[in-house]
């Protein structure tokens, strides 16, 4: 038993191999333990581990294996503090995500480190340092999931669980070459976690392939629609086959291509290509950006008064701009998120899925400034709650990752989670 | 054949009277029409008849029937004005759910009259004047699809079309005596609906039974789920059984109650009362009232700032309230939508359906003072999406009716409108 191999294999590799004997539950938290520590100078993916943690006996999917929890995430006994420790507070209870995934047999690992707030997607932490990228020294991880994708990505855990207001969790799993999916909005619930804007708030999961996020699907959602019965009738995907044109780098548009010529080998699909006219992707960030600061505000207003200095200076010049703003200006961007989700929605009635980059650009150095364009590609499936999923695309040897993102429908995950397992056999079929 | 008993029979009776040749489509038609002019006067409930319209052939369960569009969505050929004459324009295309009912079928009538903007509750309109209850003289029959529960309740229609931001459907269906449903959130889609709050906004139903409210869904809802296969297990019914104590009227409690008592009979039902705790109704209405005020300013801010005068004084003053508002303020207001919807669902998960009475109050005298809590029962179920139904209670003859409102769960509307056909047939039974 390679145990690195097996801690980088995966939620239900590793719940496998623990069910069929070939690894004992014991030896493979030790294991996991103890390449989070030996990897924490160097990633800081965690904000907090949790050494005593056991798992609960259990016959799920995922029994035997692990998870850990962004830091704006309840986990009782563990403070909570979103990246920010002037907010810093002990969790009394789990939140259900989390008491799900723990009654179901997965040991709780700790907290994860985020962007402060998670209002921004660099994970540059002023309170708990930056967290890394696994796949290149120095760089960012993305955000506002920062230390969820990383330690998906490093094998620090079996799977993450993350938050998505704008792209929060498909950006890191980009950036990090995992996988990220943002489920229908409220299919989880917001209980439990520090809001940001709960119209545009998710829980979403990272891990190291599509069947760990199905699987951990199945444990967290309440409710979960199975998927149509499809009858053999062929997949309609509509691309937008020139992600440039909507501002992605040529890096992020050829790794796209030449994914686009392999998924071309996909039986039963037809293609549709399409060009985004009449969406304003920078317009409807700008906007959910808004919301996201007005509805922030009163949770940090006592900060900004009394302590600017416990705030990152990113996060308190976002305070002072939106107490400048009318509730005109609120109202316009509120009207321009229902609007973009309204056209998503009508766009993609005709199709089962949307593809397109996840994000404009691959990782950047931690000393760069953050693109303001990191989150155009995500925000869009925020405004309509609809799933959204972003899968690792095959890069050359030594390039940094790039995501490929797919829109559905909302209510109807599985539909998606479906597509995506048959699009990760095609990619990784070379 | 009593053609005036048809006409008050619903959509559905009238469409079998013609599938089983018991009357003609165009003697039908005739007949709606020569009742629709002989009321006009009393009722203003149309601000627009086509006398042309005639039914499409169809063979959908409401083929041969009728129905009409509240004035805010658009009919091809007719104007939209969202009741408010300055901004009177004409549609060039059905919106989609008008297009889906005419194609099943169905002829349509004209247009509704509404609360100016769909911002009020009482449809006082200076510009189409107001719209009269036909339960009782000189009184409102609620609004803001005011004209849609008028044309309804007076056998003026089929079904009819309207909106519901704050409770807009339900309001008028409770005040008027009929059913007014609104579906889970953009399963109806606003292609071609005048906005008022996005977030909020919901196409909704109004018909006589429930019968057609289920037949008019399926026609105009693209994607349906069916119900869950209940397999004799019992509904879980949580009831707000002291009304009084959330404000609603001494009459309205009273009508609840004798309702309550008459579903004791239904069989296999788990009842539970709740109390709403930690629910600030009022607080959540007048959330969304700010959040209403700020993204329909856009498109009233040239006429408040050139001609006042075109506007009604209650939305002139309310446009010029929302001006003085900042973006905290209404930031605010969405984080307690948000939180109210969270809770709203919270509390719905461990049962199939929420009772409580659709509005505090009856209708009042259309020179009374409009009631500021008439949306504080139903903006509720607009915070977090979820179908709701009021159904007309028995009340003493010569009373003002009152309605039952159930909401349930989002995505799952079928499986209230089946609980909704049990709960109509106890309560029609005496």
């Amino acid at each position: 038993m390679d145990i690195d191999a097996l801690l980088l294999s995966g939620a239900c590799e590793q719940a496998r191999a623990v069910a069929g004997g070939r690894v004992g539950v014991e030896r493979l938290l030790q294991a996991q333990q103890d390449r989070i520590a030996a990897q924490q100078a160097e990633l800081n993916a965690y904000v907090a581990v949790d050494i005593g943690a056991r798992p609960a006996a259990g016959t799920s999917a995922l029994a035997g294996s692990s998870f850990a929890v962004k830091d704006n995430i309840d986990v009782a006994g563990l403070p909570t503090a979103a990246g920010l420790r002037a907010l810093s507070r002990p969790a009394e209870l789990d939140a259900p995500v989390v008491a799900r995934l723990k009654a179901a047999g997965l040991a709780c690992l700790g907290k994860l480190n985020m962007h402060p707030m998670a209002l921004g997607a660099s994970n540059h932490n002023p309170d708990y340092g930056p967290c890394f990228n696994p796949r290149r020294a120095g760089h960012t991880p993305g955000g506002s999931s920062g230390g969820s994708g990383a330690a998906v990505a490093a094998g620090l855990c079996g799977l993450a669980l993350g938050t998505d207001t704008m792209g929060s969790v498909r950006i890191p799993a980009a950036y990090c070459g995992v996988v990220g999916f943002k489920p229908s909005h409220d299919l989880l619930g917001l209980d439990g976690v520090v809001p940001l804007s709960r119209w545009l708030d998710h829980v979403g999961l990272l891990a190291r392939r599509v069947e760990d996020i199905v699987a951990a699907l199945r444990i967290v959602a309440p409710r979960l629609d199975e998927p149509d019965p499809r009858d053999g009738s062929p997949w309609r995907l509509a691309v937008v086959r020139d992600a440039r044109a909507l501002g992605a780098s040529d890096e992020v548009q050829h790794a796209f291509d030449a994914s686009l010529r392999r998924l071309a080998a996909l039986p039963g699909v037809q293609w549709q290509d399409v060009s985004l006219p009449g969406f304003d992707l920078a317009g409807a960030r700008r906007a959910g950006l808004l919301l996201c600061e007005a509805e922030l505000h009163p949770m940090l207003a006592d900060l900004v008064q009394r302590r600017p200095e416990a705030l990152p200076t990113d996060l308190l010049s976002m305070m002072k701009y939106i107490e400048r703003k009318s509730a005109l200006d609120l109202g316009a961007a509120a009207a321009r998120i229902a609007r973009t989700g309204a056209q998503l929605t009508t766009l993609c009635s005709g199709f089962d899925a949307l593809l397109l980059p996840t994000a404009p650009q691959t990782a950047f150095g931690m000393d760069q400034p953050a693109p303001a364009s990191q989150g155009d590609f995500t925000a869009l499936a925020n405004t309509n709650g609809a799933p959204a999923i972003s899968l690792p695309l095959p890069v050359p040897a030594g390039s940094l990752p790039v995501g490929l993102q797919l829109i559905g429908h909302r209510g109807h995950d599985l539909d998606l989670l479906q597509l995506s397992l048959q699009i990760e056999l095609v990619l990784s079929a070379h």
